[in-house]
């Protein structure tokens, strides 16, 4: 073990990083990582496998740090350990167009796994590469091929622990038995509010023994390195279940506000930086000071990290010699690229094929599509049976002891736990090697919004099966029935919300949502049975929009989605038999999607000349950008049967009819209608 | 303690209620119930203090059904018990229009405390009723004068426990030591997906232990009534924790499905409600039924309620004669209603005055009317110095054993706990004497969503301080910049979503919200200093959206919202000097608001004949409802210096001007622009 004089130097030079860092750019946190900068040493010195050539080096241990705001600790990580990540880089920090910005983001730093700096997620994110972990080892080691035994780590702090989701995500871990996972919590008794005694004054360590975890206390946090390097070794021992160190330290070690709120969130003054140097023995009149044995120190555990790639690669040659198929499917996997014709699996329908809930189509899609994409990894927030996200022959993703799959198994039990499920996604997208999915009710996606967003921001593919989408839902009420949402997520960036209106639409957004590398998706689907459209198809459907029902000189054009476009349909007979008007008809699953077509395309859907009406039963916000006139429910529904609740809000053909009418007769005066879709000048995007 | 036949006919009587409902609407929930119906039995008749003919009684207990699929439970206990719920009433379980729809909702049904049904919902505002109740009490109680000193009773289900919501306020609870609150944990082991065990296998007492509960646990739940009262007898007794009873039950139990998930969510079949009633000595062909012994022994409890608040009525008389002034304001708070000439104490500016960030005039408010307005108790989850959520002299809601407050103190520290602060707030609006306030970022109030979600459909009146706005936080960068968020929150029903630009704005935001007793609101603010603006005033803002600057002849509406109308201004000089293009601006702090002024109002505020530009540095959705064109940010923000972000995305005076250049250019060959303000026919609201 024999810690000595380098080892401090180390220490002290992340931490005088972070404290010039945020003094430089005059903002930031240099509280944690002064604190944490121990751990941090020992952890990546003694344990951590990477190797900074290759962030990508599938089987390197992964690292988190779910309290974000300290990602000065990160960035100094990587820099000193030789990352593609300069000491411009460091200086640059929280400044535009930087790759070190305020919270650390995967896809722009290299040797950032996940996004993190929102509460909470990191520690679920890092729950979700575990379980990777362990589904890939299962799937893809053979005796005597380790083909993935790597470790997930995870650093956080005390307002990860007060954030609800991290409850939801550390129960399900404890449960899943997930010895691969090793959290390190900074116990230093300050949060924004100061002393934590305000309101957190729980037994951290009883509430994770409760969840079935094995938990470490170390008291020495800032100095006791063989106390640390101890803990890690015992956590990497149990094998059967995660690992919480509680680690106590001193925010803002060595500071003259050491221990106290004010080394959390700013910078420290000058004269507080000059002493902490004079007291390290560095001089004072530099900054950004790294000793050249600080360096050599680090490069040396770098290099061993790529002599360790080198020798998986070695492996990895022979195991692709003897396992030609798996090394073949691993390999397509880490590029997110799907096998050859797997969209010949996708179902395709006609106008005489039955009525079909799209929850339902989706489980066909599911369970037609599975056994060609491998890699699909999905469950449900204990909504199985109403989300219909799990095929027939789907084995449990569970620990072995439970008697109720293994960790093969593609089927995860996520519990009522819709929040972290969601960060958990985005911590097994971050893997490499699985395309995640996971079923709720749509209403409820909206408990998730911290982890969607993330997806988004973090650009990872995964997919959400959001059931029981509108008011359709019924009996259950206002307090399950979407009214916000689709406008919600239609105006979150990087995220594609689906609500496709039968068989063909629902194979179109799987299509496009499993072949858009970096992009999350939301399918809102259907709890009642809708009828195949005369028409639609699964190209016509991939492009977001298209025209369902084209009519010779029409006097007005229905806009549609998911449910309403067969009422719609029922509409244009109407309007024709009882009001001799003429209704183009245009299906629209998806703005996102139809917004990247070609203006000609989308003009060609949504034409000037004449107005259009949209048809949807929630909100209409959003509706203006491509129609005149909006159809929507701007309350909140009604508990009832669908049909019952449909008519007690007008969405028969009747009263869409009725809209339709005054919408023709309200821009009847206007001679040339101009489409929506003509702008004045680009968004930024 | 004695328990009898007539005991177990009423547990029947409530269970084949659930059963026959159930199989009435042919929906719904009837295995909670049946399984809980022995606990609710000896908690509604043994303990609970309530009026039926007074169901807002204050004085009463409150009873949350957190789980609240199984309404059918609360529904039939309310009928029971003599509450305005007819049979007809049970007989429209789940039908359109009734007072008995899916899930129970607040303002719909006498006798509902709160809206449930969103799993883990339910006991946060269960807590926040406690806290309510504490802190009413700490207020009002006077020697000899308990004026409240009611408990808080709450079922839960395993799906409550599951969501990482119910784990913050949890543990919020158990450090506010709140005696007063007492939940049932109904252990049934089942949830949707089957047999707990798989997902959800946590130690739960340990869990709740370590929170500072004090845990009871109750093996024979179905049938041993005695443990059941001794119990709750035991939890009443422990006055300085919350208390768990985690009580063992058999999901519809007498079932011939009892123990299954197949009695979770749906219907009996008709042979089994059959057998039930033969089993029980109930007639089989009779649905409904209520034994008149029954009705009597409920009734006889209910009388002695209503004479229990006589007397607690002739008690407060005697309070009001000793403390007219406390009594008065209590009678004014249960009203809703606030103290006359409270609004004076709102400030007012004039451009003289310097520029402020608008979550520091937010502070400014609340410091200048807390004490006029005493019912305001608020705090935030984590960054009270981020918010500005305290007021100096504010004291802090804690238990007194901790030295750092007490129970009349009206601050509280909230923990990094967004979605329960959210939920805690629904119960402390729910109590009836307090108008709860809560500050976190912008941001952040997604993680709540759910919970805010409810206060709009229960139709609370509350106040989130939602600071850091938008990217003019600068270097905290994407992960904490909302971009979709005002979207997201305007496109909720009964939600006033305020962002305004300056001092008066700010003060009319504070008015309109706090004057507004069945709304919750959302002000956005920022923490970027703005400058007071020319000719805004309180009176004007409070319209929601108005004429900030009219000039003749405009050429473009410059429509704008918080920290950019002041760049709008600015913009509008530079079209002057550099375009000759002549500018009007309107300010447009609240979208809800204005809608719902005149139409006449609104199109002087909008008028025809000229294009309209909206300026919002984030997602432009929804505002195609007001404007022409749109000018927003439909990505993610950037980390850096607040200045140099608004740089990046053009959001500058000619950044402004270049957009409203091409919408003059744009809208030139319209002969008669409509305003978007006139529609083809009235939205459903």
């Amino acid at each position: 073990m024999g810690y000595g004089e380098i080892d401090n130097k180390a220490i002290n030079t992340i931490r005088l990083l972070a404290a010039d860092a945020t003094f430089n750019s005059n903002s930031g946190h240099p509280g944690a990582p002064m604190g944490m900068a121990p751990v941090a040493h020992v952890l990546f010195n003694k344990f951590m496998k990477f190797n900074p050539k290759n962030p990508k080096w599938l089987n390197r241990d992964r690292f988190v740090l779910s309290n974000g705001h300290g990602c000065m600790l990160q960035y100094a990580m990587l820099h000193l350990f030789g990352y593609d990540l300069t000491m411009d880089d460091l200086k640059a920090f929280r400044k535009v167009d930087s790759r070190t910005p305020g919270h650390p983001e995967a896809h722009d730093t290299p040797g950032i796994e996940v996004t993190t700096g929102p509460l909470g997620q990191g520690v679920c994110n890092a729950v979700g590469l575990a379980m990777a972990q362990a589904h890939t080892a299962a799937t893809f080691n053979k005796p005597g091929f380790d083909v993935v035994d790597n470790y997930t780590y995870c650093f956080l702090g005390d307002g990860c622990l007060m954030e609800g989701i991290s409850s939801e995500a550390s129960s399900l871990a404890g449960h899943l038995q997930l010895g691969n996972l090793i959290c390190v919590y900074d116990d230093n008794h300050i949060s924004i509010d100061g002393d934590t005694n305000c309101a957190f004054t729980e037994d951290v360590v009883m509430r994770y023994e409760a969840y079935g975890w094995h938990v470490v206390t170390v008291d020495k946090g800032d100095t006791d390195l063989a106390a640390m390097e101890a803990a890690i070794q015992k956590c990497k021992d149990v094998k059967d279940k995660p690992s919480m160190i509680k680690l106590k330290t001193t925010i803002g070690f060595g500071s003259l506000q050491q221990g106290t709120g004010g080394v959390h969130g700013s910078p420290l003054k000058a004269d507080d930086i000059k002493q902490l140097k004079q007291k390290w023995g560095f001089n004072p009149e530099q900054s950004f000071h790294v000793p050249k044995e600080v360096y050599d120190l680090y490069s040396k555990h770098s290099s061993e990290g790529a002599a360790a790639e080198e020798q998986w690669n070695a492996m990895l040659s022979k195991y692709a010699q003897q396992f030609p198929k798996e090394h073949a499917d691993l390999q397509r996997r880490l590029k997110s690229e799907l096998p050859q014709g797997w969209e010949k699996n996708l179902p395709v329908y006609t106008p005489s094929d039955s009525a079909v809930a799209t929850r339902k189509l989706s489980e066909t899609v599911l369970s037609k599509i599975e056994s060609a994409v491998p890699e699909l990894f999905g469950g449900s927030a204990d909504l199985t049976g109403s989300n219909l996200t799990r095929w027939k022959t789907a084995v449990d993703f569970q620990p072995k002891s439970t008697g109720l799959g293994d960790y093969s198994g593609r089927y995860v039990r996520y519990g009522v736990r819709e929040h972290s499920m969601g960060a958990i996604m985005n911590g097994l997208a971050a893997y490499g090697t699985i395309l995640p999915y996971g079923g709720t009710f749509l209403n409820f996606v909206s408990y998730a919004a911290g982890a969607v967003r993330l997806s988004a921001l973090s650009q990872v593919r995964l997919i959400w099966v959001a059931t029981h989408d509108s008011i359709g839902l019924g009996e259950d009420g206002p307090t399950h029935q979407p009214i916000e949402t689709m406008a919600h997520f239609r105006a979150l960036p990087n995220c594609m919300v689906w609500r496709p209106a039968d068989g063909n639409e629902t194979s179109a957004a799987y299509y496009v949502a499993m072949t858009s590398k970096s992009t999350p998706s939301i399918m809102a689907l259907s709890r009642q049975n809708l009828p195949q459209l005369e028409s639609s198809t699964v190209e016509k459907a991939s492009k977001g929009g298209y025209v369902l029902r084209e009519v010779q000189g029409a006097d007005v054009t229905l806009v549609s989605t998911g449910s309403e476009v067969c009422i719609c349909v029922d509409a244009a007979k109407y309007l024709e038999d009882n009001h001799k008007i003429k209704a183009r008809i245009v299906s629209m699953p998806c703005f996102e999607v139809f917004d990247s077509q070609s203006k000609e395309y989308r003009l060609s859907v949504l034409p000037d000349g004449i107005p259009s009406l949209s048809v949807e039963v929630m909100s209409t916000m959003g509706w203006e950008r491509y129609t005149h006139e909006q159809f929507g429910i701007n309350r909140f529904g009604a508990s009832g049967a669908y049909k019952d609740v449909y008519k007690k809000f007008e969405f028969t053909p009747e009263g869409i009819a009725k809209r339709a009418v005054a919408t023709v007769d309200f821009w009847k005066s206007v001679p040339n209608v101009r489409s929506p879709i003509n702008r004045a000048f680009q968004q930024i995007i």
